[in-house]
């Protein structure tokens, strides 16, 4: 078939990362992108890679994950998530499916991405949510944490957020909410950026308890971001309590 | 050691049922009664068989099991639940440890059961609380479910909700909650009686879902209790949406 034939669709995914070594293909571990991408091939009967807005890690899961995927198969647009979500586990299903201009990348384009971070502030952990949060019992100061949080907006330097292992041109990142509320016995931090550098909201959110335990004064999170310094920052806040809430495009 | 230096401890049990073959022991398939046997076993140096509440089916969860132990280790009482919990499983915790008197029956003495029940409301499901909860995506009329509910509150024969598969001298039971209510995309039932037949709770929601899809008419719960036949109500509610919330004694 002629390259004209084929089509583009863009995909929003969820998923539960608890069981699944990241988003991103690697040897020798279940990942989402191979479960999907297996999907694919059966219900395309294709051989198709993909691309994501983002590379969500170990444990780290997705309400709303963006995913491209061109195919010349003639599937209708409408009956596409259906299929696929026929042939996922359950811990993966997408919520959407529609078609999209070829030169549509998912990482690229994106202007931004919304993070949720749940912690479970009970005293004494909640069983069927600890897969999805951190379990802090210490009684949180949510104002002070909203406290040390404001200052953080705007175009800065995140250096001293991002964890070794991985390469980036700039640390420079435009963060346009951080967030920090009591729900129930929870605390939500919610995070919105144009991007990310490595782990920079487990990064985050570990010096945010670090400061709403009474441990690190408030006016340390602007500070520590300023030095650039990775050494000054709270160990990363765990995997689990994180869920990558949407991408969005200009348009 | 005498009969008289053992002590008997009430304990609060909270677990995801989502890996486990149910409550009770069973020869080939891991229960949450053998894990809690070998946590203390671990930590009382004894072996101990435990009695419990309720003998939830495999895939039922709980926050308020309640499970009783005697033991001659002179462990402190308010060292018990810690020491567990630093042995067990994090989908099994012990929220509380309490002396209680040597012949408390957890279910014997039981005098009220509540059971929380969640649907996922939404036409696409949430994959973080897949396990925990019922997909039903059609929307459900919850005010029409409450009004089918109503009248089924006091004593009476619930034979035709109880499954096949247990025996009991009496099939009446005093049914003293049943609130179907929804929150945010969720509808969540709750029911307290002061006890359960075999499946009771699941063979009533699956009913009440029926009546809330409009399949049923609200009338037909009370017609179809009244008829004590187990083979007009709908199909058992999966158990994945279940909750032992708590146990109530009389004190």
């Amino acid at each position: 078939m002629s390259a004209d034939t084929e089509r583009t669709f863009r995909l929003v995914v969820a998923y539960d990362g608890t069981d699944f070594a990241g988003f991103q293909s690697q040897s020798n571990a279940r990942t989402v992108q191979d479960v999907l991408e297996a999907a694919l091939k059966t219900v395309l009967k294709e051989d198709r890679r993909i691309a994501a807005a983002g590379r969500t890690d170990a444990g780290v899961h997705a309400l709303g994950q963006v995913v491209r995927v061109s195919t010349t198969n003639r599937i209708p647009v409408d009956r596409l998530s259906v299929a696929l979500n026929r042939v996922l586990p359950s811990a993966v299903l997408v919520r959407k499916a529609a078609l999209c201009a070829a030169h549509f990348h998912p990482r690229h384009d994106a202007v931004l991405r919304t993070y949720r971070y749940r912690i479970d502030n009970r005293v004494v952990p909640d069983v069927l949510s600890r897969q999805y949060v951190w379990h802090v019992p210490t009684r949180l100061d949510v104002p002070r944490m909203q406290r040390a949080a404001a200052p953080l907006l705007g175009t800065r330097d995140f250096a001293a957020f991002c964890s070794a292992g991985s390469w980036t041109a700039s640390t420079v990142r435009t963060l346009a909410r951080l967030d920090c509320r009591r729900r129930g016995a929870e605390v939500l931090i919610t995070v919105a950026a144009n991007a990310f550098l490595y782990r920079m909201v487990r990064n985050l959110v570990g010096t945010l308890v670090a400061i709403g335990r009474g441990a690190v004064p408030p006016e340390a999170l602007l500070e520590i971001c300023d030095s650039r310094r990775r050494d000054r920052c709270s160990a990363p806040a765990p995997a689990s309590g994180l869920t990558l809430m949407r991408v969005d495009y200009p348009e």
